[in-house]
């Protein structure tokens, strides 16, 4: 069916002049109510969270705001704003590299995790089944810059077992990824650790979000890094500032040796 | 001075392998202490917010998540994923859409207060010299939907009011937006109420952020709804779908009559 | 290796102040000499094409340019620049848009024709091998709106047959396509002709672009487009103007049938 | 009115099945016939230039594809390609960062002219009306890395010339543009040349576009080196690229001094 008013659908928000309900909730009860975790959680998923669901939630939302101007994302972000754009076009821009490689692990490690627990076989098989689909990066361990240890992956496990303890979730994404993480360090002879992505995914797969949205949220958060360097570039100043200083240009490379 | 290393400088975060530091403090201490809006206020401002503060903060943030998908910003969202677009790249879409028309009333609104309190002249002689300078179209009062009151702004305001009696800001802007709609009230003579871009530009000027923030924390806030709906969408499927319902399409106007 | 001025290495440009030479030639010697389409090639391939390869080359670029207002691309153009947003930014919504379902048909096509090129089986087990990998739908072939044909493919490859006859292209992409086109028709018990994207990937792959460049010059002529909607939109006036009128709204499916 | 056939409408093309019209002549008819840049201007215009203002468009269209991957657009799209993106996504990110300092000096040198023009003072008095509005710098001239001279502009000036004398065009923009320059140079005691948005500018002005498509024609012309530096990067390969090399990471500068 296409008729016009039937063209767009929703059952997020239902709206009449005065009148806005978010998925069936007057909006003015819910300001000032639901805590911003829980809003962006109702808005998902048309219910709201527990509070322990609620503070494990949070705490990935909170981990992973910002990396450091190094970041691709927050590297465009402030470059965006030397070149006159005002904060949304730069948290555009930004938001838009968070693709597969850069913002896509925690999608990816969802991902994985399902699959290790719905493949029946031995772990080494699995993981060896996964990489010859997805190409040899196991997402959501080791990191090219926290050797050894993401300082933020073991406390977001520590907040899962509490969690777990207090009955907040209840399934085996924890111990699936530690498996994990043991099965890479015995393959490779040295700890490849839990990352973020890693560690995030652990939690998002608890409280039963779709892969997807392992990106999805992690984008939102990223979004505060992105808004916050960019707010802090702006207040610098600095027009039109490339990656590297003037001087250092690029190396023109006609044999294009990559 | 342009060395390599000081090319890009920021006071937000500082790193070296296995230690994040955001604001000069440990990110492990932050992850499952802070609350999500203390977060984004710490990497935005450096410090971390009062609880009543927080609170306030938090209901606007919660305010302005979604408003349909009739708004340009969420119609993008939704149209992304059906061409094939992932999360990132769908968000990306529908905040760039958050432009001075869409996304910008919140700061216009923000600057309006400020423009008011710093001009010695009464109110009608300040709101003439704003249109002067910005055109006809007062940020933050009036809205074309929701007549004759948009639900969030009472609420907003009431919360404002809250805060204002138990100390957790002690500016005048909620005074100075209730005479700005009283003064456009009697000039057109029919109520043109606050709308939530005038509640929350109150909120985030009493507590101290500036103009452009406002904008910025806007984009955080719809971008959650632009997610949820994005989401909603990828779920209901859908391929290349374009604003109308295909059999609509468009009209040719040779003419071009606008 | 990963010292500064080495970090980005380029084959198409070198500069030093007062110079600027692309692929090894003076810039001042291409402009007004090379034609718009004789650049793009030199910039993509560091050589420039044939009077003939310019012209097939040509052909394929302007087709493109544009499809319509119910397109999500042009759609975007348009209600991004009635949020405030300058052209750049307009364009860049739009372009962004696409992806694999609006934008990749001509980039999946070259591959389809490459997989049946060098995979030795009969034409139908072929396509099945293909459809098992990639799903149902064949890229390049039938148009959900233009039926039975698409005006623009027979033009393209009456086009091609001319460059053949005339030695500017040698390879067997357009006989390639023409079965692919007859076995399907067979398959469906009715014509299911070839497409803009099928005809322009011909055009490309007979060219000897790589199949994401078929992606990349289809968004270089749909910018066209998307910019002569933006402008002509901007010139219409109108703000914050979303899919279809106000009085339409959307449809609030709380059971969230889709 | 809005009616929902009505809500979009344009001048631009026409369809039914089987037909597609561009300002009302079938698109085959166009394929193989108009090069790229009259189509271009077919689309912008309504109708085809002639020959000379064709060659003299496509100067400026060709000049402006690349300026190297310092350039903050031609970073992006770069780092875009390591961060996973498609090439759709690249150019978009690229393409946005051509905001009112990247990619708005030529708009902005095209409003200079006709305010030179338009207003009754002299040169000087004008200039300083100008950047009393605008702030101290002057679109169009001078240039930060090619000292003295920008080569890409006397080259474009000859090809105005030479249009002049062939009375392709008639306006006064090049000699505005050379006063403008001779001005400047008096005011510094230095010559500061007319650089590539000078010329474009004096380009696009004489052949009638309005201000803002100087800047959406720089959009399409930059476009090109973007789709070329993502596709060099993606042939380079690269995950996750920042902006300097890894080592040099960024500056923690706690003091904010900027």
């Amino acid at each position: 069916m296409s008729d016009v008013a039937d063209w767009w659908r929703t059952s997020i928000i239902d709206m009449e002049p005065g009148r806005i309900e978010i998925r069936g909730r007057p909006i003015e009860e819910l300001i000032g109510t639901l805590s911003f975790p829980q809003m962006i959680w109702l808005m998902l998923r048309g219910e709201t969270p527990t509070p322990g669901q609620s503070k494990l939630f949070e705490a990935a939302l909170v981990a992973a705001v910002d990396h450091g101007p190094q970041a691709p994302s927050i590297a465009t972000a402030r470059m965006a704003v030397t070149c006159g754009l005002p904060l949304n076009n730069a948290m555009a821009s930004a938001v838009n590299m968070l693709g597969d490689v850069h913002g896509g692990a925690g999608e990816q490690a969802v991902e994985l995790y399902h699959f290790v627990q719905r493949t029946e076989n031995d772990l080494a098989g699995v993981l060896a089944d996964w990489t010859a689909i997805h190409g040899p990066i196991l997402p959501g361990f080791g990191h090219r810059f926290h050797k050894p240890t993401d300082p933020r992956a073991p406390r977001l496990m520590a907040l899962v077992e509490i969690a777990k303890n207090d009955g907040v979730c209840e399934g085996d994404f924890a111990q699936t990824a530690q498996e994990i993480e043991a099965e890479i360090g015995t393959q490779k002879g040295r700890p490849i650790p839990m990352n973020i992505d890693g560690a995030t995914a652990v939690i998002y797969a608890e409280l039963g979000f779709a892969p997807p949205l392992a990106r999805g949220l992690f984008c939102l958060s990223r979004s505060v890094g992105i808004l916050a360097h960019a707010w802090e570039q702006s207040q610098q100043g600095g027009r039109n500032k490339g990656p590297t200083p003037p001087q250092y240009r690029w190396t023109f490379d006609p044999e294009n040796r990559g």
